[in-house]
């Protein structure tokens, strides 16, 4: 015993003692947060199906749960916070495992994902370092050498060469799309700004001294309009700026235009700025198309510069034998951006960035003294981020169980319940297609019949009155469907080919949930006219019908 | 049904069945996977003594469980997988949470936080926006104004202004420390060029035109040799290039030199370089010293640029009436980094970014058509990852149960559980301390009496010879400690004081778990003893004999 606790009062004491409890004490099986856990591990879909309130409350009210802003003093039973927590958070929830919700990138999850997620929890590796993941380390490696076969489909004696090799990485591990993609940039910017002669190269000397060192006044990524906005992130914080994301026209299906591409090209050479990247995406966000990679792959190495594809969302487009063609150019990228917490039915924070050359992450490599030593298999050498969970278990864990062919299995689904949907939407009198599927994702509008012949009458005035309010009425009936909490779909505001003189607002559905059936698709466009039905939604609707006379 | 359903040979309907089983079956309790799951619910803490193996298997063993490049064809048995996990994973991973493993950063974990892990993974929330997380986002926003409050302790005015307002942050959430300093220090570079006048500000218009529009020719970052290596990472990937990460020497008590930060200014100055922030550690990695803070944030302001502090490991001092006094003046920071998954004792993946101006983070706002739309809550337009998880949660949980004062005692007991693991080095015959604990890390080497003393009597290259033949015991003992799975300290190269000649190697104790007891740390010495003792160590102690003659 230390001199300290000696003096310490009783009342100090027991706190200690309370404090030891919470670390060596588990739950029991019969407390408030035990029997949850319980009910989770019983059966999630039902638990989250009783648990989370459909209607949803405002924000606004909800806020009203979470206004303290100090610390609170004294501890508090997990029983009183397990309560908190259901009545407050989980109830206010979102059920984004919902076979009704079409509208976001999260979809149910196996079952297997939840007790593997408590052991990757439990042991709470930190994969910065060996040191600290053992194991995790090499399995995490195993992952990036999947995914990069499934990618580019080397030989087995490269992965042999390479798979665990410490002096590189095949691929970075991280939280998301969006540091991975940010990845993917920062290793093209500093390649094509490498050491060279007297220049020590930009990740020493920085942007400032690399531009005057190659002779140019800027650097620019050029990629289709429909980027994700991770690549706006990226460019502002790589130092490369806004004003060179060059976001380049896109043809009638929603993929980039390549003479605009190459008109762009020479717009900033006039300029002299110099191409960073080229991108292509497969799968944007909002439409799920698929830029002509070959195309793409072609012009970059034309012009000498890192083709990179953002694949987060359409990645695992390529387990499918019947579908992997929509991909083909993928191969030919530098490096590819691809989702684990999307398509691969992982849990929440799990992103990889892949890179052709197992040597290329060599250009972010980074050293500290107490970890990252040259020579050593650490992971953290070759990533943005420092300390990173075991999510990669949890990807090891999906391949491994459901395997090539079951991911086959879930995109070939997707892709054919996005068709049908489109015909659904197609066939049905009050709905406009907007952008049809390629993958599994698509975009529609409430767009009576009567309306859709009646438009190409209208004057461009008119014409831009009635997609005005037929933006308002998207808007509305997405946020009434929102709130009744039945079934959701997403909106976005888009360029379509249909309407080219300014953005309209649509819906936009995502097909990825297995558990969504064809019934429930009909139940969300059902749901939709009934709300067009509601009072202010019909004065929309009238006023169109008075523009159009 | 759809068509392609029906030309579906039976192999392919009976997969597709199985495909769904995996998404609404829950795991059978008997099942193996059950099982362990259970068993973790019951007993975390045995059973991870139970199953994970303390003898080390070299890393090239352990790969050779995962060698396969390629995604397995056929979906398998979760319940075989299970066995892998446990038998593979599970049992070759460190043990984060044993009370001898006093080297890490990660400590045993309160229990609630697994049951709690799990309904956040369940509900499977994304933070990016408030379509997918409703509740957890003012929960989050109330994560950051709660620790906002305990740095920068502001009126209850101004948190019920700010906590939940829609145009601003109070900070950022995120997976860790690095992705915390690399937003702190691109608020900070993105204000310093911010637009002014024709010129559009970095974001826009890029590195390279804004140090033409500021008339310099760089920026610079200064910060104690003691930095964190993400600060490293974050000047290569901000473009400011790591020639100025300008690194200033420490002083007797590890911590940043005042005179020699003037004379890296003057120097900077001389070179038309921009000091774009000024960094103070409070708790550094290696040795968990806290800078200067109040001479910092007075430096700070008289070149007027941007104070951060890295406060990732030290920051949960402030919860302690005793200590925080160590960490005055980060209360003038402009912005503070602290991690959750270090001593706030929450799961691996938490970090959080607080600035003390609510509208500091609008210097890297943006924005998108389909998500973070002006004016929305969504929490996505103001960090640097995009999809995140709602790990928030726990942090809240972590606030909510343990409270400030249960904070307190954790941290209060971890400095004075350090400091008597000093006092046994220092007694102890066989060891130096090297830096003594300010907060709850030291590090120290075996480096026996009579070596002291002779020291002082060697010349300069034999003190070199024998230092470096100390590295090598320092090197061998904790690999050798490592290996045998009992206890664990880390190890790193540090510049000390006592031999300021060059860098020596050090073992590194980090003193959080509050199950390490005081018998525990004296047997971490008895094993490196007792490792001392086999032929190898001891032949280098040998060799160190006869050049001390």
């Amino acid at each position: 015993m230390l001199i300290w606790y000696q003096i310490m009062t009783d009342t100090a004491l027991a706190n200690l003692e309370n404090l030891y409890r919470i670390f060596t004490v588990p739950e029991a099986p019969d407390s408030t947060l035990g029997a949850v856990d319980q009910a989770i591990s019983e059966n999630v879909a039902d638990f989250l199906q009783k648990h989370i309130v459909a209607l949803e409350r405002s924000l606004d009210d909800i806020e009203n749960d979470f206004t303290a802003s100090k610390i609170p003093e004294e501890p508090s039973f997990v029983s009183d916070y397990a309560e908190f927590v259901k009545q407050k958070l989980v109830a206010q929830s979102v059920h984004t495992a919902a076979p009704g919700f079409v509208g976001h990138m999260t979809s149910a999850l196996p079952y297997f994902m939840l007790p593997l997620s408590r052991i990757m929890t439990a042991l709470n590796q930190n994969l910065v370092k060996v040191e600290t993941s053992k194991a995790f380390t090499p399995m995490e490696r195993q992952v990036l050498a999947m995914m990069h076969h499934l990618i580019y489909g080397q030989t087995e004696g490269f992965y042999n060469q390479w798979i665990h090799d410490s002096q590189s990485a095949l691929g970075a591990f991280c939280s998301g799309g969006t540091i991975a993609n940010t990845t993917a940039l920062w290793v093209a910017r500093n390649h094509l700004c490498a050491p060279d002669g007297e220049f020590s190269g930009i990740a020493k000397a920085g942007l400032f001294k690399s531009l005057q060192h190659l002779g140019c006044d800027g650097l620019a990524i050029l990629v289709s309009r429909r980027a994700h906005y991770s690549f706006g992130k990226a460019v502002d914080l790589l130092g490369i700026g806004r004003d060179n994301l060059v976001l380049v026209d896109i043809d009638y299906d929603s993929r980039i235009d390549m003479q605009a591409l190459r008109a762009e090209y020479l717009k900033l050479q006039q300029q002299n700025i110099r191409p960073l990247a080229v991108v292509g995406i497969a799968g944007t966000t909002e439409t799920g198309h698929v830029d002509p990679l070959n195309e793409l792959a072609d012009f970059a190495a034309e012009i000498g510069c890192h083709f990179h594809v953002d694949a987060a969302w359409g990645g695992p487009t390529l387990f499918s034998d019947r579908h992997r063609h929509l991909l083909a150019g993928i191969e030919r990228a530098d490096s590819v951006t691809i989702d684990a917490h999307k398509q691969l039915y992982v849990p929440m924070g799990a992103g990889m960035v892949l890179f052709k050359d197992p040597l290329a992450l060599s250009a972010i490599e980074h050293h500290a003294n107490y970890i990252l030593r040259h020579g050593s298999k650490d992971l953290g050498s070759h990533t943005l981020e420092g300390s990173r969970p075991g999510m990669a278990m949890l990807v090891h864990a999906g391949l491994s169980i459901i395997g090539r062919k079951g991911y086959e299995l879930l995109i070939d689904l997707g892709i054919e319940r996005a068709r049908h949907f489109a015909d659904l939407i197609n066939q049905h009198p009050n709905f406009e297609l907007i952008t049809a599927p390629e993958l599994n994702i698509l975009t529609y509008r409430y767009n009576p019949a009567w309306l859709q012949d009646k438009m190409g009458q209208l004057d461009k005035d008119q014409q831009q009155k009635v997609n005005c309010l037929l933006d308002l009425v998207v808007q509305e009936v997405q946020k009434r469907q929102r709130e009744a909490g039945k079934t959701f779909v997403s909106r976005t505001r888009l360029l379509s080919a249909l309407y080219p003189d300014g953005q309209i607002s649509v819906f936009r559905s995502v097909l990825a949930n297995p558990l969504t059936t064809d019934e429930i698709l009909s139940v969300v466009l059902q749901e939709q006219c009934a709300i067009v039905k509601e009072t202010e939604v019909q004065n929309l609707m009238t006023e169109i019908e008075q523009i159009c006379g």
